[in-house]
């Protein structure tokens, strides 16, 4: 009954097997989406997903701002728009960057369908199959999702608890290059960063730029988190050392809400113009509705304020996991984000965070695998730990579940002692887009 | 000053103009995209642009879909959502296509930011540079500006009042065969063409499905026009002849609204799992709350009366072009569509649609110059005019502005008799897709 775990046994299925392009075997399903689907089952408590808490957005103003953008102008939000985006929206996103020490043109900014979508433009505008796009060691699943689905070569460059190391990246670029590869831009995530929840220092941001600026090589700034800061506001964005080598890429879904999928890229001029017509090709143009209610929103409410108030109540979420992995998990070793939606996890010597994810959902727990974020097989021993969705009480639910997967684990590694590591099967490297509402 | 007009010296002030992918060159600016920002002033009465009239739609109902949804459930309207697209709105999409002999399953069903997205992901999946794709000739500018955009060989073929003609698409398969190329889909618009305006015969439709299936060729249906038939209804889909070997697009921008960028694709099973997987890299997911307010819409309002409406809108508007052109230009020829929203003009010999344009719209009218359907150089005898959005009285202004310009152009034509055509310079091949609000 082999034949039924035969992978290419399923695909010949497909009568249009040959037909796909190269580029179309980058695009492999996720192993563990079908525990996924599992794990959202409401008595699972998931900490895979990255949902922001919307419930905590003041629903009235919402109303509002959608009530006035019908009745003032409905026929212009139903109908089509600019391929760029509205010029108003555009002057807003401009005092958002402005918060983080960005200046910039509204003629530079482009709105997109989620920042997810400037991703997979500016992937398109630049990779040629075998280019290499350098990204921290972990990165976010869904930027590795769409490099591989451009056919990217993608190297890790090692971060520590201030980010990416800067000698790091430079023996990387130096490695690269002599292997004759084409570094064409490195993918960051400085704040808050999406799975670790580090935060490049101040100190090592001028040293990346220039790094960077040396070889020639463009920076792709991804920051959907930097509002979301619980101490201090975030050291200045790359963006704001070189307007000429980074394109920096903002949301909207982290500090309002998802749904509307608008994001935005502020590109170098050439690029922008090059971004228009990527964008165009497409989707035609980002949904005139989702954008003139943003802009409703962001003029009608006090959207600091509130902001302010998700930084509460994301920062009592880590107080509640930090203080739970202390209570049920001090085996473990994790930092502690100042900001963001994730705590990186370090498992015990000897279990695998793959493997052991079965387990967790069996005892109605669900975790992101560090597996996910390496696209070179890296992360078996990490995990992702989500505390953005779940509520303080669940979050301590979660973890206590947690600990009994975890204590099981190594429980069955003292029984098993010297046959080595709890793995599960090869690791395939198949890494797709998450799952969008659970990663 | 001849370095004014070089492109070359304009791109060289791009400092990453080295770095481009290969496939960047593909999108390139369209010549008439400057003209057609003068032509959005509100004194030039555009026959350009393929808007719907959005003003068509009760807004009452509009409004109490979206209240209804922020009621009912707006945490889930404002959250990341599923990259397939919400059940219930598949659903719906099956009841849409049932009334054009669809049979399918909620499971084929992708639900993209509009139709476009539907064929961009569909070229990504199948499309190394050099395949292969068949498409009437002429085709929707937006179509050949993403298939350029993935490096595809575009091949025409011819079409007449009864659309596509398929002896001319035997000889074009046969003719590209023979050159050793791949052909990877034909893309077809079989009702109400954009911008042919005819609709393909209900005898041919079987015929042109068995010769794709003969020679393993996939067909790309791309319907947003069907349902706006102002006498019969559009004979059965390509799609309900051939489950397995159609992938069928769809749209809600023409018979509701665009501003929400709603479509789909329907696609055989493999070729479905794919296209979700290349839509979550893209962008995550569809807009959640799109997607809600259009499931509130038609559950709530009596939508097919509301497409009745249309087609009574389109309908008197095309009557009062057609009549408008009877009148003023009669030394012109075009077709009478039974449907959708373009006239397709041939200019008399000698008349060149591209150069034309300026002349145009210093007479405050617009309208798209046949050459931007081609992806070969052809069309400069012929131009689209739209009558989708003017109102039937700009409609009349904007025939007898027409006039005045190609009347001039006929006079300048006789004076200059035996010198040849009056063009415009050479034909670059420039297509990216339109400006969207504008095409």
């Amino acid at each position: 009954m082999a034949e039924h775990n035969d992978p290419t046994q399923a695909i010949s299925l497909d009568p249009w097997f040959n037909h796909y392009a190269d580029r179309a075997s980058g695009l492999s399903v996720s192993e563990v989406r079908a525990l996924f689907a599992v794990a959202s089952r409401p008595e699972v408590v998931s900490l895979a997903g990255g949902m922001p808490f919307v419930r905590g957005l003041p629903e009235g103003l919402v109303n509002s701002a959608l009530e006035t953008v019908m009745k003032t102008d409905g026929a212009t939000a139903l109908q089509y728009g600019s391929g760029q985006g509205t010029p108003r929206l555009r002057e807003q996103i401009l005092d958002v960057m402005r918060l983080e020490g960005i200046q910039g043109s509204v003629d530079d900014i482009v709105v997109t369908t989620g920042s997810q979508q400037a991703l997979d433009l500016v992937t398109k505008l630049f990779i040629n199959p075998g280019d290499v796009i350098l990204a921290e060691a972990p990165s976010y699943v869904g930027a590795i999702g769409v490099f591989r689905s451009y056919q990217a070569d993608i190297v890790h460059v090692l971060m520590d608890e201030h980010g990416l190391i800067p000698d790091a990246l430079r023996e990387k670029i130096r490695e690269t290059k002599a292997l004759g590869k084409n570094i064409k831009f490195l993918y960051t995530i400085p704040n808050f960063h999406n799975p670790a929840g580090v935060t490049l220092s101040a100190e090592r941001r001028p040293e990346i730029v220039q790094i960077c600026q040396e070889h020639n090589i463009l920076i792709l700034e991804d920051n959907p988190y930097g509002l979301l800061s619980f101490d201090e506001p975030v050291p200045p964005a790359l963006r704001s050392y070189d307007d000429d080598g980074v394109i920096y890429l903002g949301s909207f879904s982290k500090f309002l809400a998802p749904g509307f999928r608008v994001g935005w890229a502020l590109a170098p001029h050439g690029i922008r113009e090059k971004l228009v017509l990527a964008a165009e090709a497409a989707i035609l143009c980002p949904s005139q509705f989702s954008q003139m209610v943003i802009s409703e929103y962001m003029d009608q409410a006090d959207w600091e304020a509130q902001v302010s108030t998700f930084r509460d109540i994301y920062r009592e979420r880590r107080d509640t996991m930090n203080s739970a992995l202390n209570e049920h998990l001090p085996e473990l070793s994790w930092n502690v984000p100042n900001g963001g939606f994730y705590i990186w996890v370090t498992l015990p010597e000897g279990l695998d965070s793959k493997a052991m994810l079965p387990r967790a959902v069996t005892e109605l727990v669900a975790y992101t695998p560090g597996t996910a974020f390496y696209a070179d097989g890296g992360g078996r021993q990490n995990i992702r730990l989500s505390y953005c969705y779940p509520t303080p009480e669940n979050i301590k639910v979660g973890i206590r579940r947690l600990a009994t997967v975890v204590n099981g684990e190594l429980d069955l590694l003292a029984d098993f002692a010297g046959t080595g590591t709890l793995t599960g099967g090869p690791d395939t490297g198949a890494v797709s887009a998450p799952p969008p509402n659970l990663s």
